[in-house]
């Protein structure tokens, strides 16, 4: 078993609250990352996948297939985008780093069809990180 | 002479566009960075301070002074915040790293009374940085 | 389960000596760091903390609070400290990397009720690195 | 358990292709990696020794010691070289880094003689990165 | 005057030899880089254009527009070859840090239209690093 | 003119104070940095040399000579060293990273006989640095 990892990035705007909550209770949970108009970030995205390499080729995915795979899922729906305005499956989920990530498997789990999706890492700031590795 | 820089970082959103132009021109000059809903970044700024050290202490400015000054003048009025909406010193200019580089300037410039101030350098992300030295 | 870290640094001297040890033998099995002066380093220490992210938050733990308790328990205590002179909770231990990262644990580990404590990565360069996960 | 890691750095040339497959086999599935006179690296790898720390000296291995090991089993035989033409111990394999990973496991498992090899982890670039745990 | 710079990434193979020279003259001077079947580097290059931001834009020059000039004049015909024989503005030239950035400068200052070309700054490796102004 | 740099590192201890001061005075000016019992940093430091590239060789200098310059006058003599103690050329003098910097290019400067020293970058932690283009 080798594992395979690909990094992506995107910059994108976000805001967390919760709507059930009222102002003071969203101010006081979130702080200043609760800023009505938002604030944003340079994610670094980094895609692993686990899998034995093929004698044919010495791979277990071509990372250039894999950074496609990233680019078309994940990249184009949430780079120079607003998390909580412009991307659909983020719809009624508050765009945290933790939620980011799991959403991201979701969409990555059913395309990595070269070896299996073992875990994604999401930078959110250069001392923020979140690793995930599917329901298990 | 000897230069001595501080490192600071910030997260804000942003949006590019000129109010003078419709929707069409700004979606054309700017592109993704146009989108209405806004994107962000990961700032980093890194703020050079030239002099001659002094015999008594071997600083040219005390670095935790420096700190001080760039989170009083620059950070606490940006980070967490939308540069179009939430920032005094930037109303009416477009938030492009250029025009931010040169505000940090003009907030620094009259607050730096030991050395003086010698460039403002504004990274916006991995690729992309912006450097000023002043009205020279 | 979702692992999320934060990242925090500090500066601080040492030095490697086994006191049962006579002089020959410390600078035959420490070498260069056995320098009776000492020596210091920049440290980055990521704290990983595993839990379910909230449905109400969408965190495991709120990374500000996560900060606080590192700075609160272990970068007050050594930074801008002689690690084998200043730092109470290393009294009568050897400043390694490794045993860093255990007495790190132990101060944090207690602390950490939101989620579980994961591991404590310990960066000493930008080449050495160690990690500990507990006792398990 | 405490895992320690130790990076190095080598450069080297390599060219991806299949000595079975033609020429057009090969351009489809290499891409440019398949270019005939070559690409080359800055390679980063990282080794993670696991172990308990030693009670006379705090460490798990020497890292110098490790590092001593790196250098002479692998850094020696790959750096500035073609790791087609030059480097006897990847005859006959196609070098991926995810081959390489798995040889460089091969030639360092035996070496590691305090605690025990844990992990190789190898940086093809900033975004390409492998990691092998051993035939686990 | 505001200096923007871009930065693009790409991998090439190289060998340093002098053909008006013999192989021991060669060995002597280039050392482990005249290895006869070459090694290579991931470069990270570094363009930096000066000029006033545009009242209309905030912007020096748009950098996605430079991303595509280095892209198309450098990158493209850089990224996975052989500098010795695959590039046709190297032919004839040691394939040094110094002449790649001197060569780039070539390549550029003609296709930069907005500012002008003030460096070209050439990362080899993490320690190695070329910087080249233009003939002035 | 080609500017190109090698950078090195070193691990050492510190204490700014200044002997003519009382306690007092010494700990309200160097704050944490004035700590009795020192603390240190990992020192990064990028030597500039500028000079035309020779035809002969495409190079300003040697990286590797340059590279054994910067190590036998400047790394073995403060690399896991205390700065204020073992320090031969740093007697008398505060060991701030300004005056670390003046004092390397006063090392360097005799030595480098191919090119001309340009500059002296010195990083003392993630967030500070200093730079020196000597007595001009």
């Amino acid at each position: 078993m080798v594992y395979v990892s690909r990094r992506a990035s995107f910059s994108a705007a976000h805001r967390l609250f919760n709507p059930k909550w009222n102002d003071a209770t969203n101010a006081r949970v979130f702080g200043k990352c609760n800023n009505p108009n938002g604030h944003g970030h340079n994610y670094d995205v980094e895609v692993t996948v686990a899998g034995e390499p093929s004698s044919e080729t010495g791979m277990v995915i071509d990372l250039k297939k894999l950074e496609e795979i990233i680019a078309r899922e994940v990249i184009e729906r949430v780079d120079h985008k607003n998390l909580n305005c412009d991307v659909e499956f983020m719809r009624g989920v508050i765009p945290t780093a933790e939620n980011l990530a799991v959403a991201f498997w979701r969409l990555l789990d059913p395309k990595v069809t070269e070896g299996r999706l073992h875990s994604i890492r999401l930078h959110e700031s250069a001392n923020n990180v979140v690793e995930y590795f599917g329901d298990v």
